[in-house]
């Protein structure tokens, strides 16, 4: 290995720890970061040094946020009689993209995994059992992600939410819009083919 | 578009700006960096501060250093007779990696280009000049890229150097090693063809 100077061997470093960075992309992005004018990495290092002071984890949802409640669970025009819980902050954004759900959110933070260690206790499963509690609503959609994972956590939760009278769903499994027979999993086409639906 | 807290916001559009990280990916790496410990972003974010405040262009070479001059300008088993042009740092590395050039280095930080208005005045060719009327050596390798700004900006300083006693050489092109016939470009090819060399 080729031995850099100090600073940037730590900047490399630190950019390699970030997903989907490795020495290559780090060692790219540090070149490029000295490259820049100091406005620019300014920005840059403040901006990440500001994001994780000022943001954090909504009281409510558990989604990011810089106020408390989160601007999701404050909105008054949002239905409150529905909840969908996903695994993470991410699923959130990709679900507003729609632009179709208009009621509240719960971010789980993760999923239960027996390999990877995590119980139902290390993620954000609590808060939602004492937010029904103290406001019940109509329905939870469990949308976790279609991997053993998520099923196994959909599956805590629907349990969990057995003894009460709210409706739980699921989100729907199929092929993709644009996607072909061809290029589909079995799984997926199995899924597909169990939840037809008569025209 | 969704709209993300102020924070949230910044540093996607921040980490959005570097080579290779769009949209998406910025928001995957600000959603990430959310969920570290406080320390690993103050470390990042320190990272990033530092190495841009404590690196600098080496005054012989021009390439990035913490010391002036760098580790390869003063190191006492290099050869002072031969010197290496190269457009970034990066090329530097890639060098390096090879270890077996043990000469010195130019570091241009570019190249000349048309299109991209970018003019001899404009990278580290003055430095190159001057260092080599001061010091003088036996061959000065024009390693800028197989490209036609790299190629341009090769001709001109070969073009500077002309006047001089100094021999000047390119690095040779040809076939990837590894890299099959089949997926060689005809360019490509016809310099494999031109510089073969007899068994």
């Amino acid at each position: 290995m080729i031995r850099y100077p100090k600073p940037l061997a730590t900047l490399i470093r630190e950019l390699a720890k970030l997903p989907g960075i490795g020495e290559k992309s780090g060692q790219r992005l540090a070149f490029h970061i000295l490259s820049l004018p100091e406005g620019d990495t300014e920005a840059l290092s403040k901006a990440i040094r500001e994001a994780k002071k000022s943001m954090h984890q909504c009281s409510v949802c558990g989604n990011w946020t810089d106020t408390d409640p989160c601007s999701i669970c404050r909105d008054k025009r949002r239905r409150r009689d529905i909840i969908c819980v996903v695994e993470m902050p991410q699923d959130v954004v990709a679900l507003e993209k729609m632009k179709e759900f208009d009621g509240l959110y719960h971010v789980l933070h993760g999923h239960i995994s027996a390999i990877e260690g995590i119980g139902p206790e290390d993620i954000n499963i609590k808060n939602l059992i004492i937010r029904l509690r103290e406001n019940p609503v109509e329905e939870v959609i469990l949308a976790t992600n279609p991997t053993i994972d998520g099923e196994t956590t959909a599956m805590y939760i629907a349990g969990l939410l057995k003894p009460t009278q709210i409706k739980v769903s699921r989100l729907a499994n199929g092929i993709p819009i644009g996607g072909g027979l061809e290029f589909t999993d079995k799984t997926t086409l199995y899924k597909a083919m169990e939840g037809r639906r008569e025209l």
